[in-house]
């Protein structure tokens, strides 16, 4: 049986900040990375397009990077909504993280043409700044391994136009 | 006056390698990064598209984590293939590199809408491992930092249906 995450934090962002290539529900052409709880860990699934390949038959690392980053963020989002009484569907807005640092070790040739599975834990290390780390999995083999630090978006997120 | 790369070592990666994502010239829906020798830095000139964004105005970290994985890579060929006597476009086939690992500090919100410009430096940690530091810039403002281990790739990147 196929699994999918149902209730997923990135389907609750504000409109204004759901372009996310890697994850936004509005960006027509990204990702739709999508991230959910299961049980104290969150999970994302998502599988590669035929063409997000390193070689005939591999996953691309920078896909994975992205898989990773979106993931972190993603669940430090549903972290810090959980800490302040909320989860996903509930009809409150949560908080939107961003990036702060990214790391990945690449384990194994990831195949492709399945879906990948990135499975993350969550730790506060500040009220705003929280660090994810992540495991993905392709057909049960853990190919890579990734550590999100991620922010609350601060200000300087604000386009230069406006 | 736009910078260009004028030879990059991915446009002599051998057929069956060129296929990635990222950096693969024969990836038609890929990025087409191309990464070569500005003295004794290497340098990737890429200008993302403009699904490419975090939130409009900015750009999507996991395409700069994908623009430095693939610097990496990219970097590490150079400098490998530099050491065994060659340059770019003098005919001989390159090593091919894979990423171990990537670490990404992303330390300003990038600039959308202009191109991005990576600068590496090269250090040789074994005579199959690399390690590449590179500084991702937007107009002249460095915005991303980061650090690639990169192998010649293995033998397990092989299809498994062949």
């Amino acid at each position: 049986m196929e699994e999918v995450v149902t209730r997923a934090i990135q389907d609750d962002y504000p409109d204004d900040f759901a372009w996310c290539y890697g994850c936004g529900r509005l960006n027509e052409s990204g990702h739709h990375i999508r991230t959910g709880w299961q049980g104290e860990n969150t999970v994302t699934i998502f599988e590669p397009k035929p063409e997000h390949m390193a070689l005939p038959g591999f996953v691309y690392g920078g896909l994975i990077a992205s898989l990773i980053d979106c993931h972190g963020t993603g669940s430090a989002a549903l972290a810090l909504h959980r800490k302040n009484g909320h989860e996903p569907g509930d009809g409150s807005e949560p908080p939107r993280f961003v990036t702060a640092s990214l790391h990945v070790d690449f384990l194994k040739p990831t195949p492709h043409g399945v879906p990948l599975k990135a499975i993350g834990t969550v730790e506060e290390i500040h009220p705003k700044r929280w660090k994810v780390n992540a495991e993905v999995y392709a057909n049960d083999t853990l190919c890579a391994r990734g550590e999100v630090v991620a922010v609350v978006m601060p200000n300087t997120f604000v386009r230069k136009d406006e």
